[in-house]
């Protein structure tokens, strides 16, 4: 299987990265993480970006806040699918990173999660690794059902205690 | 190669769809269109994502507008990468699908792209189904060539006619 | 009469929820409480909503945050009327579930009240339910006046003590 | 069965009101419509809304712009459900409609439905007269099915003329 | 000289009425404190709008958050100026109060201040009181000739600490 | 009676003005109308707001788009009432004039109506003028039953025609 | 004079790009035009970034739209001032692309312009050109008392017509 | 070298100045600080700014909140590049400050950098004052080149730690 790169835009976004690592631990995808800002280490963005694939990369996930370019400058530099994280600022919420990831022109996609959505960049990029994958699909899907699971169960707990 | 499975929430979408399947042509990715609607043939769309992955589907683009549930509703019952396209609607420009498809909680993930963007919906796709196809991704990385030499050549215009 | 259910989209979603029980116990109105996830248990919300209406209930609560899918999923099998009550998250404010909650397309209905209006959500409950039940629409009445009563009595207070 | 109210805040609503009207004449739901403005004819709204249950009403719909009072208001003077429609002007897109009837007080609920969404309001009303109705509810379940019938037939044609 | 009438939606919004009174007493606008709910206690919003130009009043200030029909359900029954603070609530910043105050439609209009402006919804009113009150005109030149010099000051301090 | 001055931005603000003038011809205010930018003729804004008391100015409509610091230069340096009205642009939609108009810091308040209120402007200064003067009190008031009677009038055709 | 140059992130830009143009040919600054996109030809954006000082330039206008990272990559390969014109697309009203624009980390700035400022972008160029060069300095001057002139006029023919 | 100008909307900005202050420190540009108000001494902004340059100032930053009206009455009054840094307050997050900022009429521009952004306001400054002044380029080179130093070495403590 091909790795998973994760790629922070500043070490201020290593919570939302730690969301990430731990579903790879869980669904077993192997990753590498890298600080790599698009605007103050633009060199070493491209260099890393343009040999992703020969690296053995197969898919990247870029953390960034604010004027988040790193995704998109990632997606200029390689044709491997690009997962972007927009990261909550102090000030507008994430709208800004947000609209900086997910507005991208015509021919360069990012794929874009929720705001501060380090947990499911990690479940996208898992599935993106498994549609060829029969071993890790089987994983993901029995995931989904120990989540399913955990709902359930929750549920039991609460709807004993309250309805009436 | 796997196919690309083209969900429109209604056939009022079908502009952007468009813009997607001219996409799918050029690089030669097989596909299937569908009207499937989550809160209008909530079944329909229950079935046809639960049998994706063995109907031979590697990849989902969901593509809708307002409170845009398609996507997220597709990704609850498969783990194929499910793409969310949101559409503008004549109201808020687009954010309410933007934010409906974007937002979504941890373990069931969407790859988002921008609004309208039914063409990098198409190009995300091919970037997911070339991870692990030379072929398609060599004919990726042709494609951004071509584009780069369009953007080249426009620039030679523009530049002789308009600097001084 | 009828019951209520109350259903949540997360256990996270549980103090917005006992705003909702504090009033339904105030104004007799019986309900149930389940956690059922539109994203993580979708099969479970397609039951509850499809067998709501022979299993006595009259309305059905969904509270969820960020993009809401639960209400519009849930209008999707039941002709029962569904209130949203869309819940504020981490970054912005409440707004992704608002829109999500609240521009459901035609023909499938669901009525939104306030963000983290989950008292509202019963309130509407009450005034649904007591459409054709004289008791209840008396109770709400009254309840009615009783607040009334409370702003005139905190206005005496706060007069005497300001004006001058 | 009750009759529906159908309030508008100003003519300029008609067009609002008429896909409303629309919805009504086809599930067979009797229904009054009205001219009355919270902020120019506050006297008239308030008394249609202490005289509405009296008047056999069972439900209103309130369709307003920008700042949109209305719904509340006839909320404040009744116990009765209020369905707020917010309708777009021409600047905010409808966002200071939706603000203004979403974000109603506690004790004082709304039903809020999307942005010109004059259709959902009738359906929603519809489902709010079914609650103890079982030929209306059988109504709108009859609607639903054709609703998803025709998703299906056009699903039809542009499966066949697009997929590849 | 007339007097300033405040009205607060709930007493959850007195820490923005106290802004309100401290300047009203610094300039010697008299004035009374009510609380006056648009949603809970209408009839007495009526009544008190109703006669406030006969009971004296020159000038309404209404203090209201979310869905603040306050201002605008005070100027509809009254043809004094009416002053509407926004106030922010815990989800969106004030963004709905102030959509819901400011915009208001022909024929009724608000005079609106910042979100939880109450400190110049006084200034304000001063400055409408003011227009045929020379005395009053003179005090408010003298408050903003001490504003002008308070600022002086603090750029003096800090002018000498930092410039180099 | 003290005149009201109208200050437009810009001469593309000349129909929002329009509407302004045509208020003030029914109910019978004296005004004058001036162009004076904050951004492009300074000088002329300090000048004739410094004046504006003494040219037997009672108030002042400010009228601007984008940036529009029009009615806070003119708040600035005068204790005159300022009005400003906000001016939608060709890109948000009149918020970033909304914001720029309402949101003044203490001490310097500016009441601001609806975007492109120009017609609210003229009635909100029109209650400043009547605080005195009875004779315009009158006036505004006969206006506000003309209004809710034109309301009544159309309420009787739609209702007529309408209702079933 | 060092030059300015103007890039433009699509040809689609040209028409705010003529409104720079138009402003350079009246004050005198030399430029050049080029069409570079930071995402489909990033090694031309960073070529001409990391030459541009050193080809005679002193300013660098960059003008792109939606996710519009153009200008940060210009800033993150030259210390030259970087200014960047948010281009409005069809959807949001040019929101993407101002945040994209203008919410830079520390240590990377762009010196943003409205939404489609293109005549702006000329003006705040001109005035960094104008720092060290008197003459240009001096037209600045003498084109700021023309349009204060053309106000002037415009206000003469509209204060004539309308006052009374 | 020609200095830098920082001014302060108000002493409550002074944690952004310091930002600016830090680095001008560090790359050792001339600066003098003073808080002047817009709205409450208008008159020392107007003086301030006209004298600006021959007081030997080569750029002046202008930092303010609410309805930044700052940096936009500076540039009114001088052809001095004048940045404006809008300062997030209570409410919206910085957005008013924002929107007041960069949305500038046409003949008067802002160079606007991102929210609370005084560290970048001090970046710029140094490129525009650096544009004439090769010891200045040079140093910000220096300083560019230390932030990717420092980028790289975080990289490299965090790549080792996390990756597997």
């Amino acid at each position: 299987m091909k790795k998973a790169a994760i790629i922070l835009g500043s070490d201020s976004d290593l919570h939302i990265a730690e969301k990430t690592i731990g579903v790879f631990r869980k669904i077993g995808v192997e990753f590498e993480v890298n600080i790599i800002s698009a605007h103050r280490t633009p060199e070493k963005a491209r260099e890393f970006s343009m040999n992703a694939r020969k690296n053995n990369f197969g898919v990247i996930i870029a953390i960034a806040g604010k004027s988040a370019a790193l995704a998109g400058v990632l997606a200029a530099h390689s044709r491997l699918p690009i997962i972007g994280v927009p990261v909550k600022g102090s000030d507008l919420g994430g709208l800004d990173a947000l609209l900086s990831t997910v507005q991208m022109p015509p021919g360069v996609p990012v794929a874009c999660v929720a705001i501060d959505g380090g947990e499911n960049a990690a479940w996208l990029a898992g599935r993106i690794l498994a549609v060829n994958d029969e071993a890790l699909a089987a994983k993901l899907d029995d995931e989904a059902s120990m989540m399913a699971e955990k709902v359930e169960q929750k549920n039991h707990d609460i709807h004993e205690k309250y309805s009436q």
